[in-house]
């Protein structure tokens, strides 16, 4: 059973400070093992990422190292589902064209004083994607977190893989191919992430690290943070959806399951002011899970996680959902752009009743990668900004200097950096003596 | 003395590796006293930041708590120089001028399929500012990070800063004001991270935290993270200049040492491709340091820390400062903006000869807070995108619904999420029966 809430009862605010704080991830304690990975993937390079393979997921890696060959992810392509690999297509080319509105301006102006000022953005130059194996080897997420990096212009981009058993997802590798990956290896764990912060004799480094894993991969994640960037770290997925009396309860009902098959520890909550819809979605929620495939972990998510909010009028949710900040939002009522306009956090709002969530995690064009956690407060989701990062640039003439300056002299000397003050007043008295000079001094040698 | 590379020999690469690798920081293990200070703060909230602050700034918290009501500020204010308070102002005006063409612009669009598609930025509901306490209480920080904040359009701002003894820089205070400071509390330490992020009985918790510290905030800022946004852990300052027999050892060695004077472990890199220039600019360097207040302090950074590397071309530079991803680059040179188009990797780059990196700390109008140990490979400067957060948007309607959905439902099954797959297609069972109804559904009730 879900946790029912009600605005009315006095204990309202006390259940939902508890709703928030709840814990859903039991933090495994695995920093030691990673440490120890990493410090011996930094040491032995590719000899160790062989022992690892061979250790935790039975795989032989050859002489030509853990390299997968382009002619194997072209054969896979041709095991695929011919209308599965339409669909990635249709997905990678809507990711595309969303995607490439996020490319950010270039920024150079002179301001009155004759400074040029300005910014200039760059792609990373390289960045490594790690993609988990098994059933969570998802072909969705390698567009959402290739694609970015793609249109950012980041001219490699690596892929890390493991493959159990030599077990491979071929709608994993379509995805790569289709996404245009340049490099891919079949490599997990922690020590894929090490292999690509530090390198190997064969694989080459990266600036940036991104996509999902287990708490091992998370792990590894938070220590290689500053030897190379690093994504978020990914907690279970949730839903809030805000609906009134004009929604479907077995449209929400199967959104609420489409959330809560993901995992155990996802989290689905419906707010609403209409008590009769609560109680159909209830009841749909229960009808609809007795035929799920995945009934044990849908089930075992909305008893523990679930939760229906009763509220005593529909903009109560903007509040509420505000503080709970979530990482998907549906909206089904009567005027889902009014209500979106009053929310500050959410990392994708999805509004009225024809816009289930599944469809931005696969087809919408927008990316599936979002905060979780309550991080929608200040975080975003996954874009091309990840994959680029600003050079700010700043040009000053002998005459813009000379404005300048005695500001700066002021301001170094107040803050005892003496250094800092005469770094500006040796230009000053020098152009003072010799306006003419602009910058091309021969020094006495 | 400090470090002598040369291209031409043999071992350069293996020198450069080693400069690259080297640790400028100690880590010091504060990190258990911090998670102990952290958890008492949040349990006991304000009578445990009366104790610290008892405690280690040997200030008494009144019944009014930590708050520095507005007359104190005001007051502050009278006691600065005035023309430092001008250099101020004009720091500030400039400041934001140029952080206000970093606005992003929001993206709403539809597609050819009817799909309405975007996203919208909007600032955090509330941003924590640190400030060090003692010398290293600069009131150019305080601009430097509140002015994106308010840029950005951050209802609520709040400044920590520790008083030791009771003493506060007049100087902070003036810039707290200038920037609009919303609230400025007189805690610091682990303690003050701990009640921006988690409240007290007097202090609202923010969502973003940013700002330097010393190893006890840089740990509580870490510990944080999650809870609230942090921006980047700052290390030790650093400077790349690349100069060619153009530009002026005088100038080079002020530079060099602007930098050094910051801290020990601060860095301070010359690349040149003319020996003599190398030279004069170490012996200017030496000169220099005989008459600077901070001098044993930039000494120490030089003979430690300090490199020249000296080219047998100047386009070598290129390479070598991407591999170094500099947090300062001062380009002075024959044809700096040539050279500067050519270097992916830097913090802030300062063209030209008139253009010392002092006057980007504090006047130029660009952010002074930037990526340090290597970091700008993958990271930029502090900016109002710090402070703000994108949500993505989606809507179908039910004819882009139909269009989009069977390939959703592809691709839900294909990665064994069924669920996925039936929140889409109850839909498209139930629009194809009834193509008029658009939303409004009446459940039963």
């Amino acid at each position: 059973m879900p946790f029912r809430l009600d605005t009315r009862k006095t204990d309202f605010s006390t259940s939902f400070q508890a709703l928030l704080a709840m814990k859903r991830e039991a933090a495994a304690d695995v920093d030691h093992a990673v440490a120890a990975i990493i410090a011996d993937v930094k040491e032995r390079g590719d000899a160790a990422l062989a022992d690892y393979s061979l250790k935790f997921d039975r795989v032989t890696l050859g002489p030509q190292g853990a390299r997968i060959p382009r002619e194997e992810v072209e054969a896979a392509l041709t095991r695929c589902d011919p209308k599965v690999v339409e669909a990635l297509a249709l997905a990678h080319a809507r990711i595309v064209r969303f995607h490439e509105r996020q490319k950010p301006r270039d920024e150079d102006f002179t301001d009155s004083l004759g400074v040029e000022l300005g910014w200039r953005w760059r792609p990373v130059e390289a960045a490594g994607l790690y993609v988990p194996g098994g059933t969570a080897s998802y072909p969705s997420s390698v567009l959402m977190n290739a694609v970015p990096a793609k249109v950012a212009g980041v001219p490699r981009l690596v892929m890390v893989v493991p493959t159990p058993d030599g077990v491979v997802n071929p709608l994993v590798l379509a995805a790569a191919h289709l996404a245009g990956i340049d490099e891919i290896y079949r490599v997990g764990g922690a020590q894929a992430v090490a292999a690509l912060a530090y390198g190997t004799q064969t694989i080459a480094p990266v600036a940036k690290i991104v996509g999902p894993g287990n708490a091992y991969v998370a792990a590894a994640k938070r220590r290689v943070f500053g030897t190379v960037g690093i994504d978020m770290i990914a907690g279970p997925s949730e839903v809030l959806i805000i609906a009134d009396k004009t929604a479907n309860p077995d449209w929400i009902a199967a959104d609420l399951l489409a959330q809560a098959e993901h995992d155990t520890a996802a989290q689905s909550i419906l707010m609403t002011d209409d008590a009769s819809l609560a109680d159909a979605v209830e009841a749909a929620v229960t009808r609809q899970l007795a035929s799920l495939p995945r009934q044990e972990i849908a089930t075992a998510s909305w008893n523990k996680f679930g939760a229906i909010i009763l509220l005593q009028q529909i903009e109560q949710a903007i509040t509420l959902a505000d503080r709970l900040a979530p990482e998907h939002l549906e909206l089904m009522c009567a005027r889902p752009e009014a209500l979106s306009d009053e929310i500050r956090n959410a990392g994708a709002i999805f509004l009225g009743a024809y816009t289930p969530e599944a469809i931005g995690d696969y087809v919408g064009g927008s990316n599936h990668v979002l905060p979780t956690a309550r991080s929608a407060r200040f975080s975003s989701g996954l874009g091309v900004l990840d994959f680029m990062k600003r050079t700010s640039i700043l040009k000053c003439t002998p005459q813009s200097l000379a404005s300048l300056g005695p500001a700066a002299v002021a301001l170094g000397e107040a803050e005892g950096l003496e250094a800092h003050a005469r770094s500006v007043s040796i230009r000053l008295d020098q152009s003072a003596h010799d306006p003419h000079r602009q910058g091309a001094h021969e020094h006495q040698s």
